[in-house]
């Protein structure tokens, strides 16, 4: 016989897909959800049918974005003449985080990662030399991950993408641990790295 | 500004309110629900409402139920003559696999735990005395688990709840894990499984 009732093994079965939950953390999450009230488990419901409703990504930045223009994007006071190109919309909420950046972003969505089969053709690489020919940007600043997979985007990028147009091109500065993910960088570290960033 | 859009920021907040999920496991997992197609989201979202709806606790012995019956209580050919007890319904899978058990179960859905003000009337004890009452019970095997909380569960049941029925009770053997090493056993394991050493 099943060891639990068949709606509980569907449940750990869908939690499991979610990255970073193994098999006894979406056993203990279901027998919680299997506790608490309904209505929890209506919100957590609704919450993900929500977000695959309502949030879509920015037609101009990739960003995540209620509608087709993200938050930042519509943000008469941002900085036009310099981008900051990241790999995830996740990487925009550290770089906020540190207040030091006031320009727009552009989210790759991804990172060449040949062993996956991710070339530049699958990010959104097309899009940022599009809008590097018509935007006034005078600077764009690589930050993507300090790891193999983002230098070789941030380089490849650089030399391939960037190179015609007469802009700066900056890469955030050494601090950052080498092998690390922006996105557990403290905002202290990730602030300096902003501030001493240098031309590739 | 918010770091993200609305509908995202809500998931972020539900999925951190799961055990074991912390704010930047909840921002990964809502991040790639993002990413996925709507028809996995809505999986997990069916998922989550069918356990509320369709399970429930069985009205014997607490385990997880369709219905008003789990499939253990239904099975005939269980032993009525053993009762096991213990805290969790994940508590029966685990001795479920181990194939060495035939009688019944019965889950007191939690443990004494006076730090999070979890008393004795917030367990399904009362029931277990019902039950011992009138089932044809010769053994209670007291299968809480071997740390403080558990210990003291079993501990109260034992003096203060079966002590005036005619029955064995009897507590799950402490001492080293099979295919474990002896050098990596804490001192209080050792220590039991010295004193409950058996003849070969």
């Amino acid at each position: 016989m099943a060891a639990y009732a068949k709606p509980v093994e569907i449940l750990i079965d869908e939690l499991g897909r979610l990255p970073g939950i193994g098999p006894k953390s979406a056993q203990r999450i279901a027998f919680h959800v299997l506790k608490t009230d309904k209505v929890d488990a209506q919100r957590l419901a609704d919450a993900l049918i929500a977000v695959k409703d309502k949030v879509s990504f920015c037609e101009r930045c990739f960003n995540v974005a209620e509608g087709t223009e993200c938050e930042i994007c519509g943000d008469d006071r941002r900085d036009d003449t310099v981008l900051c190109v990241v790999e995830e919309p996740k990487d925009i909420a550290a770089m906020e985080k540190t207040g030091a950046f006031r320009g727009r972003y552009h989210v790759l969505l991804g990172n060449i990662n040949p062993l996956e089969g991710i070339g530049p053709e699958q990010l959104k690489i097309r899009e940022l030399a599009l809008r590097v020919a018509s935007e006034p940007i005078d600077e764009v600043i690589l930050a993507t991950n300090p790891n193999i997979e983002g230098e070789t985007t941030a380089a490849f990028i650089s030399s391939k993408i960037l190179a015609p147009f007469e802009i700066t091109v900056t890469r955030l500065a050494s601090g950052l641990p080498v092998g690390g993910d922006l996105e557990y960088a403290d905002e202290l570290t990730l602030g300096r790295a902003l501030e001493g960033r240098r031309s590739v």
